[in-house]
């Protein structure tokens, strides 16, 4: 398994592939994790020059922030109720197609960035998902053709005020979406030939406890069909972000309580690693 | 009065400045009218450049075609009935918050350029809107402390697809919002301190025919009043675009058909200028 990353100080990570327990400086190759390095087949390019022994180590690499593996995205596109359990807890019937919504770009941290609960947030919750980044872009594309477009999948936690979201809203969840620090990605980018979207174990933790834990075979609407319909409405650009949906076992269920400060959580897909986010008061 | 344009093929404009019918070259002074020209003060040191002689005119602008008078927003940020008579004809009662939703940065055009009917759309609509440009950074202000973040004004229009919005959606708009060509901005961006946001004539015309003829002192929300509204749920960034919402007298009230093949769309509002786009088959 080969893993992207970007290490260094927010704002100024620099790019590096995960191998074998070992962390290689892609500097050389690329100044960043972008639109256009994904567009230009550099996932590919980089496993290249590191199966031909043309990658550096990098020494210092345990001693980096981890950020977002990829580059601030044009977009972030997030996909609502795509589990049947999870639309249950919210007091929804399955959906018939795929419900769409959009966080500001803005959003994004590093996977053990703090999360900043905001003045007047306090119902802040978790949703773990399995994010999708587009490698070349898609429009009105056939879902036996859209997961040429997937450049690789990451985690990503799609932190939501319940308040803001459902009461303050006007029925549009965007509001409860999109404050600073709401988007954690990363650890790793994974390219999408090293990856099966359609089982993967999926899963959260808040401070130690179990929270969800399901698969992503649970999807009502797999990867390709996201990527699809999606494709007939808006037209998807490389480095955009689509985030396909949490499963149950949220707070807003009821079963549990919403985030408090000093709450750890933890939130993780197989193979794609794992977020330790700590919460605090902005 | 002065405007800022950008004038040049699409995604190689140049900026520009509109004064006394006048067009100046603004290349001595900025690349782009963008997040870091609004930023820093930059239609200050436009206009003041323009004040001391230091500008040429562009001799040839009347040649070149008009794009977007900002560059691509880092986001759009949309409000949802925000005229109470237009939340009327939606079948709606006027909100009690403002409704936020987003569009795609991908859908912006110049304000004559073809809105592009998808495959399968067959209910486009048209909705006039006045945009806000952010000028500096806006997280939780107050509302008397807003206007202070906004750069300019700009006319927007906020096509949309309604059965795509609202049978195709599950309920969340921006599927109706979002396909490439669906938020023409311009022609011009015209500085806060020029405008009086409260009392602009807004208006539409279909292929010669009145559709929209309102004011902007029937918004619900004044622009005050959303900046600091949406900056308790969001961070505005420099070259974020607010498109405050739509009057009644569009196509989806049921009173007028929707766009078809060959319509001329006309919107303005009254000191930002007019758009005039043609729609066409994608």
């Amino acid at each position: 398994m080969t893993a992207f990353l970007r290490l260094g100080a927010a704002g100024a990570e620099r790019p590096a592939l995960l191998a074998d327990g070992r962390t290689y400086d892609l500097a050389p190759l690329t100044g960043d994790v972008d639109a256009a390095f994904l567009a230009d087949g550099g996932l590919d390019r980089a496993r290249r020059a590191l199966a031909e022994g043309r990658l550096s180590e990098l020494p210092d690499a345990d001693d980096l922030r981890v950020g977002a593996p990829v580059a601030r995205p044009g977009a972030i596109l997030c996909i609502g109720q795509n589990y049947a359990a999870h639309a249950a807890e919210s007091g929804s019937a399955p959906p018939t197609h795929p419900i769409l919504f959009f966080k500001h770009p803005n959003t994004v941290v590093g996977p053990y960035d703090d999360i900043v609960r905001p003045a007047g947030a306090e119902s802040l919750d978790w949703e773990v998902e399995l994010g999708v980044v587009i490698g070349t872009a898609a429009w009105q594309v056939e879902e036996e053709d859209a997961l040429r477009h997937v450049a690789g999948y990451l985690v990503g936690n799609d932190v939501s005020e319940r308040t803001w979201q459902r009461a303050e809203s006007g029925g549009q969840w965007s509001k409860g979406k999109t404050a600073p620090t709401f988007c954690p990605l990363g650890p790793w980018l994974v390219p999408a030939d090293e990856v099966d979207p359609t089982t993967l174990r999926i899963w959260s933790r808040i401070s130690g406890d179990p929270r969800q834990d399901s698969s992503t075979a649970d999807m009502v609407f797999s990867v390709a069909a996201l990527v699809a319909d999606l494709s007939r409405y808006v037209r998807l650009e490389p480095g955009d972000v689509v985030l396909t949906g949490t499963p149950e076992g949220v707070a807003m269920s009821g079963r549990f309580p919403y985030l408090a400060d000093g709450d750890v959580v933890e939130v993780g897909v197989d193979g794609l690693g794992a977020q330790r986010s700590t919460v605090v008061a902005g």
